[in-house]
Protein backbone atom coordinates (compact mmCIF):
# COMPACT_ATOMS: atom_id res chain seq x y z
CA UNK A 1 0.00 0.00 0.00
CA UNK A 2 2.99 2.29 0.09
CA UNK A 3 1.55 4.61 2.66
CA UNK A 4 -1.63 5.18 1.30
CA UNK A 5 -4.44 5.28 3.84
CA UNK A 6 -5.88 1.76 3.90
CA UNK A 7 -9.17 1.28 1.62
CA UNK A 8 -12.37 1.04 3.41
CA UNK A 9 -12.54 -3.20 3.65
CA UNK A 10 -15.20 -5.75 3.25
CA UNK A 11 -15.46 -8.39 5.89
CA UNK A 12 -17.14 -11.46 5.45
CA UNK A 13 -18.96 -13.73 2.66
CA UNK A 14 -22.84 -12.21 2.97
CA UNK A 15 -21.14 -8.57 3.21
CA UNK A 16 -19.12 -9.08 0.22
CA UNK A 17 -22.12 -11.04 -1.52
CA UNK A 18 -24.35 -8.29 -1.34
CA UNK A 19 -21.89 -5.41 -1.76
CA UNK A 20 -20.88 -7.01 -5.15
CA UNK A 21 -24.96 -7.71 -5.52
CA UNK A 22 -25.57 -3.69 -4.77
CA UNK A 23 -22.35 -2.77 -7.40
CA UNK A 24 -20.07 -1.46 -5.08
CA UNK A 25 -16.49 -0.99 -6.74
CA UNK A 26 -14.23 -3.45 -5.11
CA UNK A 27 -10.74 -3.04 -6.01
CA UNK A 28 -9.41 -6.69 -5.20
CA UNK A 29 -10.80 -10.01 -3.23
CA UNK A 30 -8.39 -11.95 -1.04
CA UNK A 31 -9.66 -15.56 -0.04
CA UNK A 32 -8.36 -17.57 2.06
CA UNK A 33 -6.36 -20.96 0.52
CA UNK A 34 -8.59 -23.32 1.92
CA UNK A 35 -12.14 -22.01 1.77
CA UNK A 36 -14.63 -23.45 -0.17
CA UNK A 37 -18.65 -23.69 -0.18
CA UNK A 38 -21.38 -22.00 -2.16
CA UNK A 39 -20.71 -18.60 -1.00
CA UNK A 40 -17.31 -18.88 -2.54
CA UNK A 41 -17.94 -20.36 -5.50
CA UNK A 42 -20.36 -17.49 -5.87
CA UNK A 43 -17.58 -14.60 -4.63
CA UNK A 44 -15.19 -16.58 -7.37
CA UNK A 45 -17.98 -16.19 -10.24
CA UNK A 46 -18.75 -12.49 -9.95
CA UNK A 47 -15.31 -11.48 -9.64
CA UNK A 48 -13.94 -13.39 -13.01
CA UNK A 49 -17.13 -11.96 -14.22
CA UNK A 50 -16.51 -8.38 -13.63
CA UNK A 51 -12.37 -9.08 -13.70
CA UNK A 52 -12.11 -8.33 -10.11
CA UNK A 53 -8.76 -9.60 -9.74
CA UNK A 54 -8.33 -11.95 -6.25
CA UNK A 55 -5.98 -12.81 -4.18
CA UNK A 56 -5.59 -16.83 -2.33
CA UNK A 57 -3.82 -16.01 0.85
CA UNK A 58 -2.97 -18.04 3.99
CA UNK A 59 -5.45 -16.89 7.52
CA UNK A 60 -2.61 -14.44 8.53
CA UNK A 61 -2.74 -12.30 5.87
CA UNK A 62 -6.79 -12.14 6.72
CA UNK A 63 -6.32 -12.11 10.23
CA UNK A 64 -3.57 -9.21 9.48
CA UNK A 65 -5.95 -7.21 8.11
CA UNK A 66 -9.01 -7.15 10.80
CA UNK A 67 -9.38 -8.80 14.15
CA UNK A 68 -13.07 -9.38 12.90
CA UNK A 69 -14.59 -12.74 12.19
CA UNK A 70 -13.79 -12.73 8.48
CA UNK A 71 -14.92 -16.43 7.76
CA UNK A 72 -11.51 -16.57 5.25
CA UNK A 73 -13.01 -13.51 2.48
CA UNK A 74 -11.95 -9.94 3.05
CA UNK A 75 -11.86 -7.70 0.20
CA UNK A 76 -10.73 -4.03 -0.56
CA UNK A 77 -13.46 -1.75 -1.64
CA UNK A 78 -12.36 0.38 -4.69
CA UNK A 79 -11.76 4.39 -5.30
CA UNK A 80 -12.64 3.11 -9.00
CA UNK A 81 -15.11 2.12 -11.30
CA UNK A 82 -13.54 0.32 -13.54
CA UNK A 83 -15.54 -0.55 -17.45
CA UNK A 84 -15.82 -3.38 -19.55
CA UNK A 85 -13.43 -2.95 -22.68
CA UNK A 86 -15.77 -4.09 -25.37
CA UNK A 87 -18.28 -1.14 -23.23
CA UNK A 88 -15.84 1.58 -23.45
CA UNK A 89 -14.64 0.64 -27.12
CA UNK A 90 -18.03 0.56 -28.54
CA UNK A 91 -19.26 3.62 -26.38
CA UNK A 92 -16.18 5.47 -27.81
CA UNK A 93 -17.44 4.66 -31.46
CA UNK A 94 -20.99 5.23 -30.79
CA UNK A 95 -20.10 8.93 -29.92
CA UNK A 96 -17.87 9.09 -33.21
CA UNK A 97 -14.68 9.48 -31.78
CA UNK A 98 -11.82 7.42 -33.09
CA UNK A 99 -10.70 5.02 -30.46
CA UNK A 100 -7.41 5.60 -28.85
CA UNK A 101 -6.75 3.56 -26.02
CA UNK A 102 -3.14 2.58 -23.66
CA UNK A 103 -2.45 -0.75 -22.46
CA UNK A 104 -0.06 -0.62 -19.50
CA UNK A 105 1.61 -4.01 -19.81
CA UNK A 106 3.58 -4.35 -17.02
CA UNK A 107 3.70 -0.79 -15.13
CA UNK A 108 2.94 -0.98 -11.95
CA UNK A 109 3.98 2.09 -10.44
CA UNK A 110 1.44 4.02 -8.93
CA UNK A 111 3.08 7.53 -9.90
CA UNK A 112 3.82 6.42 -13.86
CA UNK A 113 0.35 4.91 -13.80
CA UNK A 114 -0.99 8.45 -12.58
CA UNK A 115 1.10 10.38 -14.80
CA UNK A 116 -0.20 8.19 -17.99
CA UNK A 117 -3.74 9.02 -16.34
CA UNK A 118 -2.71 12.70 -17.29
CA UNK A 119 -0.92 12.07 -20.37
CA UNK A 120 -3.80 10.05 -21.86
CA UNK A 121 -6.93 12.52 -20.98
CA UNK A 122 -4.88 15.62 -22.58
CA UNK A 123 -3.75 13.76 -25.70
CA UNK A 124 -7.34 12.60 -26.47
CA UNK A 125 -7.42 9.10 -24.86
CA UNK A 126 -9.90 7.49 -24.35
CA UNK A 127 -9.17 4.68 -21.73
CA UNK A 128 -6.59 3.28 -20.24
CA UNK A 129 -6.41 -0.82 -20.34
CA UNK A 130 -4.87 -2.58 -16.88
CA UNK A 131 -4.32 -6.14 -16.75
CA UNK A 132 -6.09 -7.76 -13.84
CA UNK A 133 -3.10 -10.06 -12.84
CA UNK A 134 -0.40 -7.37 -12.64
CA UNK A 135 -2.05 -3.87 -12.10
CA UNK A 136 -1.31 -1.27 -9.37
CA UNK A 137 -3.97 -1.05 -6.91
CA UNK A 138 -5.14 2.57 -7.55
CA UNK A 139 -4.61 4.01 -4.49
CA UNK A 140 -5.65 7.48 -3.03
CA UNK A 141 -1.91 7.82 -4.26
CA UNK A 142 -2.28 6.64 -7.40
CA UNK A 143 -5.19 9.06 -7.88
CA UNK A 144 -3.42 12.48 -6.19
CA UNK A 145 -0.41 11.51 -8.79
CA UNK A 146 -3.05 11.69 -12.03
CA UNK A 147 -4.20 14.79 -10.63
CA UNK A 148 -7.97 13.37 -10.59
CA UNK A 149 -6.91 12.00 -14.16
CA UNK A 150 -7.98 8.67 -13.26
CA UNK A 151 -11.67 9.58 -12.16
CA UNK A 152 -11.91 11.31 -15.98
CA UNK A 153 -11.03 8.49 -17.74
CA UNK A 154 -12.62 5.00 -18.78
CA UNK A 155 -10.59 2.30 -16.91
CA UNK A 156 -10.86 -1.13 -18.25
CA UNK A 157 -9.76 -4.01 -16.34
CA UNK A 158 -9.23 -7.04 -18.09
CA UNK A 159 -8.00 -10.73 -17.03
CA UNK A 160 -4.96 -10.92 -19.58
CA UNK A 161 -3.11 -9.14 -22.26
CA UNK A 162 -3.80 -11.51 -24.90
CA UNK A 163 -7.29 -11.18 -24.34
CA UNK A 164 -7.32 -7.49 -24.50
CA UNK A 165 -5.14 -7.44 -27.91
CA UNK A 166 -7.91 -10.17 -29.19
CA UNK A 167 -10.41 -7.77 -28.26
CA UNK A 168 -9.16 -4.07 -29.58
CA UNK A 169 -8.55 -6.39 -33.19
CA UNK A 170 -11.87 -7.67 -33.48
CA UNK A 171 -12.98 -4.29 -32.95
CA UNK A 172 -10.89 -2.66 -35.97
CA UNK A 173 -8.37 -0.88 -33.71
CA UNK A 174 -4.54 -1.21 -34.34
CA UNK A 175 -2.34 -2.55 -31.58
CA UNK A 176 0.86 -0.94 -31.30
CA UNK A 177 3.65 -2.19 -29.08
CA UNK A 178 6.31 -0.02 -27.78
CA UNK A 179 9.69 -1.27 -27.78
CA UNK A 180 13.20 0.42 -28.02
CA UNK A 181 13.82 -1.70 -31.18
CA UNK A 182 10.06 -1.25 -32.85
CA UNK A 183 10.39 -1.26 -36.20
CA UNK A 184 8.65 1.90 -37.19
CA UNK A 185 9.22 5.39 -35.92
CA UNK A 186 6.47 6.37 -33.86
CA UNK A 187 6.25 9.45 -36.67
CA UNK A 188 6.08 7.06 -39.41
CA UNK A 189 2.83 5.28 -37.73
CA UNK A 190 -0.44 6.53 -38.69
CA UNK A 191 -2.06 6.95 -35.54
CA UNK A 192 -4.92 9.01 -36.84
CA UNK A 193 -7.18 5.84 -37.05
CA UNK A 194 -8.11 3.74 -34.52
CA UNK A 195 -5.38 2.56 -32.38
CA UNK A 196 -4.28 1.41 -29.12
CA UNK A 197 -0.44 1.84 -27.51
CA UNK A 198 0.87 -0.70 -25.49
CA UNK A 199 3.56 0.34 -23.08
CA UNK A 200 5.78 -2.31 -21.15
CA UNK A 201 7.80 -2.16 -17.72
CA UNK A 202 10.77 -0.22 -18.11
CA UNK A 203 13.31 -3.20 -17.40
CA UNK A 204 11.68 -5.62 -19.47
CA UNK A 205 9.72 -3.96 -21.92
CA UNK A 206 6.32 -5.76 -23.28
CA UNK A 207 5.44 -8.86 -23.40
CA UNK A 208 6.13 -11.97 -25.43
CA UNK A 209 2.18 -12.01 -25.73
CA UNK A 210 2.17 -8.16 -27.25
CA UNK A 211 5.34 -8.86 -29.77
CA UNK A 212 3.54 -11.66 -31.12
CA UNK A 213 0.11 -10.29 -31.51
CA UNK A 214 0.69 -6.57 -32.10
CA UNK A 215 0.00 -4.83 -35.10
CA UNK A 216 3.07 -2.96 -35.14
CA UNK A 217 6.06 -2.77 -33.19
CA UNK A 218 6.95 0.91 -32.72
CA UNK A 219 9.82 2.82 -31.56
CA UNK A 220 10.62 6.19 -29.84
CA UNK A 221 13.49 7.72 -32.13
CA UNK A 222 16.57 8.57 -29.91
CA UNK A 223 19.64 10.70 -30.50
CA UNK A 224 21.68 9.05 -28.70
CA UNK A 225 22.45 5.57 -27.31
CA UNK A 226 21.90 6.21 -23.83
CA UNK A 227 17.89 5.47 -24.50
CA UNK A 228 16.37 5.22 -21.31
CA UNK A 229 13.58 7.01 -20.94
CA UNK A 230 11.27 7.00 -18.03
CA UNK A 231 7.79 5.41 -18.76
CA UNK A 232 5.72 7.80 -18.34
CA UNK A 233 7.47 10.63 -20.54
CA UNK A 234 7.54 7.75 -22.85
CA UNK A 235 4.10 7.41 -22.92
CA UNK A 236 3.76 10.55 -23.10
CA UNK A 237 5.80 11.59 -26.22
CA UNK A 238 3.54 9.01 -28.48
CA UNK A 239 0.54 10.22 -26.99
CA UNK A 240 1.25 13.60 -28.05
CA UNK A 241 2.11 12.30 -31.48
CA UNK A 242 -1.09 10.85 -31.78
CA UNK A 243 -2.78 14.38 -31.03
CA UNK A 244 -0.76 16.06 -33.36
CA UNK A 245 -1.11 13.84 -35.94
CA UNK A 246 -5.18 13.74 -35.11
CA UNK A 247 -4.89 17.71 -35.17
CA UNK A 248 -3.17 17.73 -38.55
CA UNK A 249 -5.75 15.07 -40.40
CA UNK A 250 -8.73 17.49 -39.54
CA UNK A 251 -6.63 20.51 -41.07
CA UNK B 1 17.75 15.57 1.66
CA UNK B 2 14.38 13.80 1.20
CA UNK B 3 16.28 10.67 2.85
CA UNK B 4 18.87 10.55 0.30
CA UNK B 5 23.10 10.46 1.49
CA UNK B 6 24.28 13.60 3.22
CA UNK B 7 26.97 14.67 0.72
CA UNK B 8 30.26 14.93 2.06
CA UNK B 9 31.12 17.89 3.97
CA UNK B 10 33.96 20.79 3.78
CA UNK B 11 33.70 22.61 7.27
CA UNK B 12 36.34 25.51 8.09
CA UNK B 13 37.27 28.57 6.04
CA UNK B 14 41.18 27.17 5.04
CA UNK B 15 39.41 23.82 3.73
CA UNK B 16 36.91 25.06 1.66
CA UNK B 17 39.32 27.68 0.01
CA UNK B 18 41.64 24.92 -0.66
CA UNK B 19 39.30 22.63 -1.98
CA UNK B 20 37.96 25.48 -4.13
CA UNK B 21 41.64 26.03 -5.23
CA UNK B 22 41.54 22.74 -6.59
CA UNK B 23 38.47 22.35 -8.25
CA UNK B 24 36.41 20.57 -6.23
CA UNK B 25 32.68 20.39 -7.36
CA UNK B 26 31.09 22.28 -4.38
CA UNK B 27 27.00 21.95 -4.45
CA UNK B 28 26.01 24.30 -1.88
CA UNK B 29 27.80 26.53 0.38
CA UNK B 30 26.46 27.60 3.99
CA UNK B 31 27.95 30.60 5.88
CA UNK B 32 27.03 32.30 9.11
CA UNK B 33 24.88 34.86 8.58
CA UNK B 34 27.60 37.56 10.96
CA UNK B 35 30.81 36.16 9.72
CA UNK B 36 33.11 37.92 8.22
CA UNK B 37 36.79 38.52 7.33
CA UNK B 38 39.10 38.12 4.43
CA UNK B 39 38.96 34.68 3.79
CA UNK B 40 34.56 34.90 3.58
CA UNK B 41 35.04 37.45 1.52
CA UNK B 42 37.42 35.43 -0.44
CA UNK B 43 34.90 32.55 -0.76
CA UNK B 44 31.80 34.98 -1.76
CA UNK B 45 34.14 35.85 -4.29
CA UNK B 46 34.33 32.66 -5.87
CA UNK B 47 31.28 31.08 -4.89
CA UNK B 48 30.05 34.43 -6.74
CA UNK B 49 32.19 33.89 -10.07
CA UNK B 50 31.08 30.03 -10.02
CA UNK B 51 27.43 30.42 -9.71
CA UNK B 52 27.47 28.21 -6.51
CA UNK B 53 24.74 28.58 -4.38
CA UNK B 54 25.61 30.53 -0.76
CA UNK B 55 23.44 30.13 1.87
CA UNK B 56 23.56 32.75 4.73
CA UNK B 57 22.74 30.96 8.52
CA UNK B 58 22.45 30.91 11.72
CA UNK B 59 25.28 29.24 14.40
CA UNK B 60 22.26 26.32 15.08
CA UNK B 61 22.26 25.05 11.15
CA UNK B 62 25.60 25.19 10.93
CA UNK B 63 26.04 23.29 14.11
CA UNK B 64 23.62 20.61 12.76
CA UNK B 65 25.71 19.14 10.00
CA UNK B 66 28.63 18.52 11.93
CA UNK B 67 30.16 18.93 15.74
CA UNK B 68 33.66 20.11 14.56
CA UNK B 69 35.16 23.56 14.34
CA UNK B 70 33.43 25.00 11.66
CA UNK B 71 34.80 28.78 11.78
CA UNK B 72 30.69 29.69 10.80
CA UNK B 73 31.60 27.78 6.85
CA UNK B 74 30.30 24.83 5.99
CA UNK B 75 30.02 23.19 2.68
CA UNK B 76 28.56 20.38 0.40
CA UNK B 77 30.38 19.00 -1.89
CA UNK B 78 29.03 18.08 -5.23
CA UNK B 79 28.27 14.77 -6.92
CA UNK B 80 27.90 16.99 -10.45
CA UNK B 81 30.52 19.10 -12.61
CA UNK B 82 29.32 21.95 -13.40
CA UNK B 83 29.96 24.05 -16.62
CA UNK B 84 29.49 27.53 -17.52
CA UNK B 85 26.24 28.14 -19.76
CA UNK B 86 28.48 30.43 -22.81
CA UNK B 87 31.44 27.50 -22.63
CA UNK B 88 28.37 24.99 -23.20
CA UNK B 89 26.96 27.01 -26.06
CA UNK B 90 30.60 27.46 -27.61
CA UNK B 91 31.26 23.95 -27.50
CA UNK B 92 28.03 22.69 -28.87
CA UNK B 93 28.53 24.86 -31.80
CA UNK B 94 32.28 24.15 -32.11
CA UNK B 95 31.19 20.85 -32.66
CA UNK B 96 28.67 21.73 -35.56
CA UNK B 97 25.79 20.94 -33.19
CA UNK B 98 22.46 22.85 -33.38
CA UNK B 99 21.91 23.69 -29.52
CA UNK B 100 18.84 22.51 -27.79
CA UNK B 101 18.95 23.31 -24.35
CA UNK B 102 16.55 22.94 -21.44
CA UNK B 103 15.95 25.52 -19.27
CA UNK B 104 14.46 25.03 -15.88
CA UNK B 105 12.92 28.03 -14.29
CA UNK B 106 11.27 26.48 -10.67
CA UNK B 107 11.62 23.11 -11.68
CA UNK B 108 12.84 21.61 -8.30
CA UNK B 109 11.35 18.06 -7.65
CA UNK B 110 14.64 15.93 -7.61
CA UNK B 111 12.33 13.09 -9.65
CA UNK B 112 11.53 15.61 -12.35
CA UNK B 113 15.06 17.02 -12.65
CA UNK B 114 16.02 13.43 -13.10
CA UNK B 115 13.21 12.46 -15.60
CA UNK B 116 13.71 15.37 -17.44
CA UNK B 117 17.86 14.94 -17.88
CA UNK B 118 16.72 11.08 -18.87
CA UNK B 119 14.36 12.87 -21.83
CA UNK B 120 17.33 15.42 -22.88
CA UNK B 121 19.75 13.25 -23.62
CA UNK B 122 17.87 11.00 -25.60
CA UNK B 123 16.43 13.66 -27.53
CA UNK B 124 19.76 14.88 -28.09
CA UNK B 125 20.05 18.43 -26.24
CA UNK B 126 23.29 19.23 -25.23
CA UNK B 127 22.67 20.91 -21.84
CA UNK B 128 20.22 21.25 -18.78
CA UNK B 129 20.63 25.17 -17.00
CA UNK B 130 19.92 25.51 -13.48
CA UNK B 131 19.05 28.86 -12.05
CA UNK B 132 21.55 29.08 -9.02
CA UNK B 133 18.91 30.75 -6.20
CA UNK B 134 15.98 27.90 -6.91
CA UNK B 135 17.75 24.62 -8.10
CA UNK B 136 17.10 20.94 -6.73
CA UNK B 137 20.48 20.03 -5.14
CA UNK B 138 21.51 17.56 -7.40
CA UNK B 139 21.86 14.70 -4.65
CA UNK B 140 22.24 10.82 -5.12
CA UNK B 141 18.29 10.67 -5.03
CA UNK B 142 18.14 12.87 -8.61
CA UNK B 143 21.07 11.02 -10.14
CA UNK B 144 19.53 7.62 -9.61
CA UNK B 145 16.32 8.89 -11.08
CA UNK B 146 17.99 10.20 -14.24
CA UNK B 147 19.25 7.13 -14.61
CA UNK B 148 23.02 8.67 -15.34
CA UNK B 149 21.55 10.94 -17.18
CA UNK B 150 22.77 13.87 -15.31
CA UNK B 151 26.47 12.41 -15.87
CA UNK B 152 26.12 12.50 -19.46
CA UNK B 153 24.77 15.76 -20.29
CA UNK B 154 25.89 19.41 -19.47
CA UNK B 155 24.91 21.40 -16.68
CA UNK B 156 25.12 24.72 -16.02
CA UNK B 157 24.45 26.62 -12.81
CA UNK B 158 23.63 30.20 -13.66
CA UNK B 159 23.01 33.21 -11.43
CA UNK B 160 19.41 34.39 -12.34
CA UNK B 161 17.24 33.40 -15.22
CA UNK B 162 17.23 36.86 -17.47
CA UNK B 163 20.90 36.24 -17.39
CA UNK B 164 20.35 32.89 -18.90
CA UNK B 165 17.96 34.28 -21.43
CA UNK B 166 20.24 36.84 -22.13
CA UNK B 167 22.82 34.84 -22.94
CA UNK B 168 20.91 32.46 -25.33
CA UNK B 169 19.80 34.86 -27.26
CA UNK B 170 23.09 37.13 -27.54
CA UNK B 171 24.20 33.61 -29.07
CA UNK B 172 21.47 32.86 -31.66
CA UNK B 173 19.70 30.68 -29.44
CA UNK B 174 16.01 31.41 -30.06
CA UNK B 175 14.22 31.09 -26.16
CA UNK B 176 10.97 29.58 -26.08
CA UNK B 177 8.88 29.81 -22.95
CA UNK B 178 6.86 27.10 -22.65
CA UNK B 179 3.33 27.82 -20.73
CA UNK B 180 -0.61 26.63 -21.42
CA UNK B 181 -1.74 29.49 -22.81
CA UNK B 182 1.13 29.85 -25.34
CA UNK B 183 0.42 31.50 -28.44
CA UNK B 184 2.40 28.99 -31.21
CA UNK B 185 1.43 24.83 -30.70
CA UNK B 186 4.80 23.71 -30.60
CA UNK B 187 4.35 21.43 -33.97
CA UNK B 188 4.34 24.72 -35.88
CA UNK B 189 7.36 26.46 -33.90
CA UNK B 190 10.51 25.51 -35.86
CA UNK B 191 12.54 23.52 -33.76
CA UNK B 192 15.05 22.53 -35.76
CA UNK B 193 17.19 25.84 -35.35
CA UNK B 194 19.48 26.60 -32.22
CA UNK B 195 16.53 26.50 -29.17
CA UNK B 196 16.26 26.44 -25.76
CA UNK B 197 13.26 25.53 -24.10
CA UNK B 198 11.86 27.17 -20.90
CA UNK B 199 10.20 24.85 -18.48
CA UNK B 200 8.36 26.68 -15.34
CA UNK B 201 7.14 24.85 -12.23
CA UNK B 202 3.44 22.86 -12.72
CA UNK B 203 1.64 25.15 -10.21
CA UNK B 204 3.16 28.65 -10.82
CA UNK B 205 4.64 28.40 -14.80
CA UNK B 206 7.33 30.26 -16.38
CA UNK B 207 8.32 33.75 -14.63
CA UNK B 208 7.71 36.50 -15.75
CA UNK B 209 11.08 37.41 -16.81
CA UNK B 210 10.73 34.73 -19.11
CA UNK B 211 7.58 35.73 -20.27
CA UNK B 212 8.40 39.21 -20.98
CA UNK B 213 12.08 37.89 -22.40
CA UNK B 214 10.76 35.00 -24.19
CA UNK B 215 11.52 35.06 -28.30
CA UNK B 216 8.08 33.07 -28.40
CA UNK B 217 5.72 31.46 -25.86
CA UNK B 218 4.35 28.36 -26.88
CA UNK B 219 1.86 25.59 -25.82
CA UNK B 220 1.58 21.47 -26.13
CA UNK B 221 -1.79 21.04 -28.12
CA UNK B 222 -4.27 19.65 -25.56
CA UNK B 223 -7.55 17.20 -26.78
CA UNK B 224 -9.46 18.09 -23.02
CA UNK B 225 -10.05 20.68 -20.98
CA UNK B 226 -7.98 18.84 -18.74
CA UNK B 227 -4.39 20.15 -19.02
CA UNK B 228 -2.90 18.92 -16.41
CA UNK B 229 0.55 16.99 -17.96
CA UNK B 230 3.40 16.24 -15.35
CA UNK B 231 6.47 18.77 -15.99
CA UNK B 232 8.88 16.06 -16.85
CA UNK B 233 6.19 14.88 -19.76
CA UNK B 234 5.36 18.31 -20.97
CA UNK B 235 9.05 18.69 -21.33
CA UNK B 236 9.79 14.83 -22.72
CA UNK B 237 6.73 15.89 -25.67
CA UNK B 238 8.56 19.28 -26.59
CA UNK B 239 11.72 17.59 -26.37
CA UNK B 240 10.48 14.86 -28.56
CA UNK B 241 8.67 17.28 -31.53
CA UNK B 242 12.21 19.03 -31.40
CA UNK B 243 13.86 15.91 -32.50
CA UNK B 244 10.80 14.40 -35.08
CA UNK B 245 11.42 17.86 -36.65
CA UNK B 246 15.23 17.38 -36.71
CA UNK B 247 15.10 14.47 -38.07
CA UNK B 248 13.05 15.48 -40.59
CA UNK B 249 14.66 18.31 -41.66
CA UNK B 250 18.07 15.94 -42.83
CA UNK B 251 15.39 14.00 -44.42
Amino acid sequence: MRGAKPLPLIIGRKPLLEALDQGTAVEKIFLLRTATGDEINKIKKIARERNIPISQVPVEKLNSFTKAQHQGVVAWTGLINYIDLQTAITYVVDEGQVPLFVLLDGVTDVRNVGAIARSALCCGAQGLILPTSQSASLTEEAIKTSAGALHKIMLCRIPSVPQAVDILRLNGIQVLGTQMKGSIPIYETDLSIPSCIVMGAEDTGISKDVIKRADHLVRIPMAASFDSLNVSVATGMILYEALRQRIMATK
